[in-house]
């Protein structure tokens, strides 16, 4: 299963680069119906020129098979207007393929839940996690920037979410962050199931519902 | 010392709130010359209408004796144009006040170096942080939207970095992640100083250098 990017701008060529750098074997489709030709030379991409909204351009992006979907937001039009652009092209590949792992950048937060509604299986609001860098750095000089600059430094390591091991259940966290560390693996914390918090206390257990925030190599 | 906040959009409006929120005793002006009146009735901020690279509507915001500025990108213009109005504003405001502490916004990686020598403290690189949190979702499907998840309910906790304090140099990670814990205070782990690493190795004492990257409420 290949990846399908539609959008070309700062962020899809961030990933691009990102992502052909840390796993190979990943095959990506970019559809844009702006530039004229393939971006990124250097990046085994296959660029489809083209609205991503219509079927067509999606049947030729080999969506039916394709595993991820991500839409970038167009960083020409305005917030809302791309949003929508955003809604109606996941509308027409879940449609297409409603298996795919849709991934869409919102830009306002009324859309967040008709990106739901539309399919969407994560949404990544690009203001919000602005905001949050922005409101850390007016609270605490440096804060945004050093976590910027050590997730750049820290290339080829990513942040993921690790559903716990059936050994790793029921140990304290402590012990788990030990046995992570011995695989170059950093536990900074657990997500509790409920999302509703992160914890970091030592003693406690790891429960099935738990995921595990980490920096994975 | 007031912050003055430059540009009204979905990023200022998240912003303002949650600081309004967190810390009651800070002032804010915020500059904008596209919206007719001042948008957030409920959060106390001077409003300005202008252009924010006008030496006069900056001085009218009071920039010599402001402690911080936010310049936000403007979403209505190409990302390089946006940056180009954002290093003016901050050559302007520099000029009257060369030790505001400003934080910018930049969407172009090929304008961060040019910010930094216009005067910026720091730079939120918005676009790198959409595609590390896209990156992240693909690698690992569900990771940046529990990130995202759990950073806005954990609502009016943030994300810090502490320089460590003299006790706590010299004691072990995990000694000082216990401390931490009875303040409510996550410790999720140390940036070295030289900004190459994040460590969780729970023996590893702390260095002066050490910054410690914390979820505080
Ligand atoms: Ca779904
Ligand atoms: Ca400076």
């Amino acid at each position: 299963g290949h990846a399908v990017i539609v959008g070309w701008n700062e962020r899809a060529r961030e990933v691009l680069l990102r992502l052909a750098r840390q796993d190979a074997s990943m095959r990506f489709v970019l559809i844009d119906a702006t530039v004229p030709s393939h971006p990124l030379s250097d990046v085994p991409v296959h660029f489809i020129k083209g609205l991503a909204s219509d079927d067509a351009v999606l049947e030729k992006a080999n969506i039916r098979e394709a595993r991820f979907l991500l839409i970038t937001a167009d960083p020409h039009k305005a917030e809302a207007e791309a949003d929508k652009d955003t809604i109606v092209t996941l509308l027409a590949a879940k449609s297409l393929n409603p298996s795919v792992y849709a991934i869409v950048e919102i830009l306002t937060s009324r859309n967040v839940q008709n990106a739901f509604r539309a399919g969407a299986d994560e949404v990544i609001q690009t203001n919000l996690l602005a905001s949050f860098a922005m409101t850390a750095s007016l609270r605490s000089p440096g804060a945004a920037s050093v976590w910027e600059t050590a997730l750049h430094r820290l290339d080829g390591q990513t942040l993921r979410l690790l559903e716990p091991d059936e050994q790793q259940i029921g140990q304290p966290f402590a012990a788990v962050q030990q046995q992570l560390l011995k695989q170059n693996v950093a536990l900074l914390g657990v997500i509790h199931g409920d999302h509703r918090a992160i914890s970091v206390a030592p003693d406690r257990p790891i429960q099935q519902s738990d995921r595990l925030f980490v920096l994975a190599p």
